[in-house]
């Protein structure tokens, strides 16, 4: 389906506004923006999606009560500091930041979400935060969608930001959206935060619907370690200035969202794999053939996240043995004798055995920066895909150590 | 318990002989043995536990079948190649190193097992391997029990063996051990092999309980990605040599072996995961305080498993954040109110919280090369311990490639 791409990120739908600013999070010196802010001028429909870590940051705790409550009018997110581990008094620091959000908006706490992405343990510099909040929201603006993009990142290297215009049933509506975190194994330093902005006229139900499956179908598919983390939120406004009727749950405007919506999220998840930590491949796994979808997941979240299947693609090698011992760990009902493996369509592995493709040719796609691996299970119609990358030594040597950050953190 | 330990590795116990020898396959020129034997002179009882991975490498198959038909007398391995998906020219293999065996030591081919480890998806050698058997048989002598903890080796770089004496209930009996891999997960050119010999007279049931109950105990804390090889497998051969009544199961003595079994396993597993690949940290994970002994197996698997943490224990990093954020991610019950995490006892986080032990006490732990981790999830009395390793930069240097093997065995 063809999706005509826009600018303006966030705030490319209509009645969006948002700023970014310092509040010396990151660093003290306030070089960097980490305190960034987007609401809607008229009153929205909201709905999210959160980690299922059983550790739950402050803001998440809070924002999922603000949800259930109300309908969200405005986000607030900081980095630098993920307000993760840190009791009653990080409670008392998300609802701070509300309240000072709700304040200087002219809102009821509840319609503020709060976000929070950084090193778990550390309380909130709260007062620098809650001092910036009404400066930073005299800067509102619709020019600021990518402000929020950058101030929300920590070790991303990209900014990640995506807005389409979509036709649903003849009225013309604006997706935008936003997105950190350094992908593959959801690292503690590099929570997953999305943030969605439409000025589509949905109605409750169909939102919610639809962000559940999206959500489903891109972001759980590539947080491959199971590996969630404290903070992963995603939040999606909905404000209906575009117009139009509003948009009933399993209508055809409904259906043509859900698509809108799952190329806006796809698009995102894919380039956090990309600019995964220190990461040199993105490799497109397909299971097919499984008996279940189950089946075919297990599959492929066990290759995924195999160290042993990482470095092979880190070093461009065509290791199909690797991949059929994942595989036969995974407790999916397999039968190695039927298991087909191949590489970008070249099979490497053919019912359980060493195919007969000549070797520099799987080395070649193997060398690639992009590539396919497709196990066929050959048991039943059933398949999952997972978009996953390689390891490097790098990416150890990165998340060797936070030491330093602590103990400047702390001193 | 103190157990005296003795000289002469799998040949300590009365009656075992073992030999080895190069067949060329880990080299063509024959400059490391690869081929080893290991057979006792009376007639053995004998139990064995083998991989869960769905895919099993032929000498597993036929292994497993020898056992369930016959008691085993002796066992030939080789490394190099792990015959595994390798179809039914791997089983015919296998059972050809088997009859091999047997016509030269006037057996049955049942009462032999087999081992490979090595790469996956190649063919064995198996003329070079069967040539070499008769002369491999005429060197079976008392003195090489090293020679097999040697010629079992792959990426090993020591060699892992062990040998007792102990008292069971007035009898002296010696057990005699040998273990390859390089730990850490169990990587597919590092299956763990384990052989044990006894001259205890056990009964059937007295060993194979015993067995089942320390693998479980020893080598199943180690594994700790769930990433068992194809060709994982442990095999105990009890030739009853030291005399005394037979000794049942549920008796004194019984009781006894097993403390002693369970000393031996554990020590060969603690060795492999010294050796794992480019470790430099040995780390004893223990669970307390979990509702049930599933929900601290749970906590321990996630927390050992996770990449993050690993490289973290790397750099000598005393990051509990990471720890508890894998901990909310087990799946296990907790309540993240009621962690404690502890580094050689000195409380990193208590209650959830970061604790007010100075982070240079805490630095100076996780910078030893052996430190202990306990978390406490205050919510019973299940406790499990995993011994376990960091993850290093060289390891995914190690692991990036066997692509110049592949060739050279193709070419």
């Amino acid at each position: 389906m063809p999706f005509k791409q826009i600018k303006g990120g966030l705030c490319a739908p209509k009645g969006f506004r948002a700023a970014a600013i310092s509040a010396g999070i990151k660093d003290a010196k306030g070089t960097r923006d980490d305190l960034t802010i987007i609401a809607s001028d008229l009153p929205c429909i909201s709905a999210g999606t959160f980690t299922t870590n059983k550790v739950k940051a402050a803001p998440v705790r809070i924002t999922q009560a603000h949800l259930r409550a109300k309908d969200l009018r405005a986000i607030i997110a900081n980095s630098g500091n993920a307000n993760a581990c840190t009791g009653v008094r990080g409670i008392n620091d998300a609802r701070a930041m509300a309240d000072a959000t709700a304040k200087a908006l002219g809102l009821t706490r509840r319609e503020v979400g709060v976000c929070s992405t950084g090193v778990i343990g550390l309380p909130l510099p709260i007062d620098r935060i809650t001092d910036k909040i009404a400066p930073l929201c005299e800067t509102l603006s619709a020019k600021n969608g990518e402000a929020v993009a950058k101030a929300i990142m920590t070790s991303d290297t990209t900014k990640k930001e995506i807005a389409i215009t979509v036709d649903l049933d003849g009225q013309k509506v604006r997706i935008g959206a936003c997105a950190k975190g350094a992908g593959m194994i959801c690292p503690s330093m590099a929570t997953m935060l999305c943030f969605v902005t439409t000025d589509a006229n949905l109605s409750k139900t169909c939102l919610q619907k639809n962000v559940l499956d999206t959500v489903e179908d891109s972001f759980n598919r590539i947080c491959i370690d199971g590996d969630m983390s404290t903070n992963d939120t995603v939040l999606v406004l909905s404000n209906g200035a575009a117009g139009g009727p509003r948009i009933a749950r399993g209508s055809k405007a409904c259906r043509q969202f859900r698509d809108a919506l799952q190329h806006v999220l796809l698009e995102l998840a894919k380039a956090i794999v990309r600019d995964g930590e220190r990461v040199t491949k993105f490799v497109t796994l397909e299971v097919k053939g499984a008996p279940t979808y189950l089946d075919a997941k297990k599959v492929a979240e066990a290759v995924s996240k195999s160290a042993l299947v990482k470095a092979s693609w880190n070093g461009g090698d065509p290791n199909w043995g690797r991949v059929i011992h994942a595989v036969g760990y995974s407790r999916a009902r397999i039968r190695e004798e039927l298991i087909d493996i191949s590489y970008n369509g070249k099979p490497a592995c053919e019912g359980g055995l060493v195919a007969k493709t000549d070797l520099h040719e799987l080395r070649a796609i193997a060398d690639e920066k992009e590539f396919t691996i497709t196990i066929d299970l050959h048991l039943g119609r059933a398949d999952y895909t997972i978009y996953t990358s390689d390891i490097s030594p790098e990416y150890i040597d990165f998340n060797r150590s936070e030491y330093a950050y602590w103990k400047n953190a702390r001193s």
